[in-house]
């Protein structure tokens, strides 16, 4: 393949670390088979390359019991295990205008089955959500609060340390959607009174696609997403009530999870603020060379504002997906042109009918290669 | 790690054909960006990955349209999917008592919460299901049959064609568990009347863990198991319509279905007719070892007969677990011991307070190996 600028990181992370993919094949080679469901060796390897990777993320989000960490296939998985899993009839939910689609669907879902009722709370043109809303929203039957921690348009981010203090005050529950911050924002669940935390495996975890994970506070008791086999209280017809085997029926993704336990470990060495740090600089690099161009709008925070590593773009010239295609064919960068699945962020944004033009960088995006970006845009609109 | 004789093929298959690991790192480093999602030319391969997975089962399972074919996690996602969007309030379900807890669970989900009944039809001692039971069981409200293809812990195989011709007649929807048969039997979804076919990635087809599949027919609309981003139809607030979109939402394991399509061409290269036959034989060799053991009870199917490549059996002398503990320990030796997550079926053999150990072979078992087996045994009980 063609040399890539790959600036389409808060889709999935790429390249992954080569830990990741050693990982992998020794699990493969190793420690495939059905964990909890043997005695034989391999079946005890499988089980300890599950804790092993239970206990790297809990390190890594300040959770003090690892079985509190359920492993899943990917933040959407995670984000309708919480939701579908604690609503009830009838319960009032609080969410904001950046929600991602895999928060607002299942929510329109029980609206739509079970009568819930959602507001989502409104936030500024830059995606800046104001405290002050979601304390005015809440009603006596409040029962979740659910708020993507970043949004995947705007790179905008949530006090997330507010509103954990006014849910736990108001007795709600709080979600958090970690899609765009695991591994690039502090996450302290305990400190930050978050109940439930979802996040991706193959984003800033830098682990492989297949993979996320929901944090479930021991106080919460939800019901499972899938009913099935567990390896344990075989005769039952319930789910078993011991973590995390409640919410992880079937055989598990064990390959997977040996490749994201590694991809953590390279975020803990490197530290999420040092991860953070190199972001937003790229980000702040990219934002002024786009600045510079004539008939280009930049979505999400102003310049100097904190922000995760992704810098949306109109332009009054061309077509989002032509920007977009000519970015890979012309200069062979790659980013994302679209929806990007958030309709009511490009409402916020006044994007709703353009869509937008999409770079997101990692840890492993070099200056010379948002050099590349600001170049490539210039060009095309010279 | 030591030689070692693996048999717990009905857990998962091991080792996996080597193309099957190739074609997982050529994933990871050339289309790891999200499908569906971009318009660059990595997302363009990861979509390409997927649709190249969905065709090569579609091939396997005679299935017309490949976007009818479902990739989920595992053969649990396929049937949680498939029974909690099928069935509505009121609707009977015919089942049988060789069920796995997978199927079962839900289903006893359904009955608590939306009022379902459910039959389970009893099968004999050797778990073969006799059709006229199923034929009995249909009343005027069943919605639905669900018939394991073959039982995860006798071996034994229900009459899938005439299971698939009576359940047409009446005008039911037949969901099959493909689980244990995936890959050795032939299935063929529109000749044999199957509605939705549930099947795991990594047993059979020698795929990885973290992959299965459910096919749906064109005919029948399923309320989603997962609410979330697609790329698809951004802007709207229910699931598209459009498939596999509908049930695959958020991000998909695009390297392990990369893998899964390299362990299906496998198995179509070597053809089920072949693996079946193989395995088969190894079962017939394993028990003519075991018959010998005095003490020995083999579970299953006859001598001679047909079944899938598991040998379940109950000792006299010793517990089921410490056979597996000391052949493993002593021998190198991989069994599985305890309940297999399928309580009805212990009823059936009788073994509903011991537990079985169950050897399971597959495409890359030897000859030699049951030997190795046999000897063990026999040593074990003189």
């Amino acid at each position: 393949m063609d040399p890539i600028v790959y600036l389409d990181h808060a889709a999935t992370s790429w390249p992954k670390p080569p830990e990741v993919f050693e990982a992998m094949k020794r699990a493969m080679e190793e420690a495939v088979a059905n964990p909890g469901r043997g005695s034989h060796r391999m079946a005890v390897k499988a089980s300890r390359v599950l804790y092993g990777t239970r206990k790297t993320l809990a390190n890594l989000f300040g959770v003090k019991n690892p079985n509190n960490i359920v492993l899943t296939s990917n933040t959407t998985e995670a984000l309708n295990l919480a939701i579908k899993g604690c609503l009830r009839e009838g319960d009032h939910v609080i969410a904001t205008m950046i929600e991602h689609n895999s928060v607002r669907r299942p929510l329109e879902y029980l609206k739509r089955t079970r009568g819930i009722q959602v507001d989502y709370v409104p936030v500024d043109e830059e995606g800046q959500l104001d405290l002050k809303r979601i304390d005015g929203a809440f009603r006596s039957n409040t029962r979740l609060v659910v708020c993507s921690h970043s949004s995947n348009l705007l790179g905008s981010i949530i006090p997330l340390d507010e509103i954990g203090e006014l849910t736990k005050k108001k007795g709600a529950i709080l979600l958090v959607d970690a899609a765009q911050s695991a591994g690039m924002l502090d996450i302290h669940v305990e400190k930050m009174h978050v109940d439930m935390l979802a996040f991706p495996g193959h984003k800033g975890l830098l682990g492989p696609q297949g993979t996320g994970g929901l944090y479930i506070s021991p106080d919460i008791d939800l019901e499972p997403l899938l009913h099935g086999g567990t390896g344990s209280q075989s005769e039952a017809i319930e789910q078993p009530t011991v973590r995390p085997d409640r919410y992880e029926a079937g055989t598990p993704n064990t390959v997977g999870y040996a490749g994201l336990q590694a991809g953590v470990q390279k975020v803990l060495e490197w530290t999420p603020q040092h991860i953070y740090r190199h972001e937003w600089e790229l980000t702040q690099y990219m934002m002024e060379g786009l600045q510079e161009v004539r008939d280009l709008r930049l979505l999400g925070p102003a310049l100097g504002k904190a922000r995760t590593g992704i810098v949306a773009f109109v332009s009054e010239k061309f077509d989002a997906s032509e920007i977009a295609f000519r970015l890979d064919r012309e200069y062979g960068i790659a980013v994302r042109a679209g929806y990007h699945c958030t309709p009511l962020a490009h409402m916020a944004s006044g994007t709703e009918h353009t869509g937008a033009v999409r770079a997101s960088v990692g840890i492993s995006t070099s200056h010379d290669e948002i050099e590349i970006m600001r170049k490539a845009i210039k060009e095309i609109h010279s």
